[in-house]
């Protein structure tokens, strides 16, 4: 539980900073140099090479993507599996909200029924 | 653009932290005051509670909470459409990584009927 819940954390701090987003969607897309990620950047004027690759490192530290370097070219790509602990949690959450509403409808529904019966409090 | 990222880097990064999801967790199944909150909190004995107060700060700030105070007893309650943000995000990673896989599905379909028609490279 504490590795998941830790693995959790890495991730969702990973996907908190717009870059780090930006690179995912791009190589959503398909595999990319770091050079060609850097470039397509939009605030590539304002991040100097090295910010950019300390965004890279992160993801590649959450296990959202991968690199690989042939010769001075190193090449990322994404990997969407490492998404699944993020949309579980999410899920989870879902479900027990949903079981929720479900639990408030019987309530609502059992106290209109008194009402009808003249069993529960009067308006 | 910019707005809606904010949005999700400060979405993201309540998230990233696992004292804030229990208590997501926790307020799924319905309100609680921040005594019961506390109380529930795996790690209570070690965390005090003006820095667990700290946690249900920012999950207000991220529009993931909502609470209100009564006397001297404040209760919080889950907002589970704040997290429609993230799951769009994620779904529209999920939509990409998908459309990519189609493409690469029929690269591999149509190179299998070259070779098979002699026109692509042999063995």
């Amino acid at each position: 539980m504490a590795k998941h819940d830790s693995q959790l954390d890495i991730l969702f701090t990973a996907l908190g900073d717009p870059t780090r987003r930006e690179i995912l969607t791009r190589l959503a897309r398909g595999p990319a140099t770091v050079s060609e990620l850097h470039n397509a950047h939009d605030g590539s004027k304002d991040m100097a090479l090295p910010s950019f690759m300390g965004h890279l490192k992160k993801l590649e530290e959450a296990g959202l993507i991968t690199s690989e370097k042939r010769g001075r070219v190193r090449s990322c790509r994404l990997n969407p599996g490492a998404f699944s602990p993020v949309q579980s949690w999410l899920e989870t959450q879902r479900t027990l909200w949903s079981e929720r509403l479900d639990r408030f409808d019987d309530y609502v529904t059992n106290l209109m029924k008194e009402r009808k019966n003249g069993t529960g409090p009067k308006d």
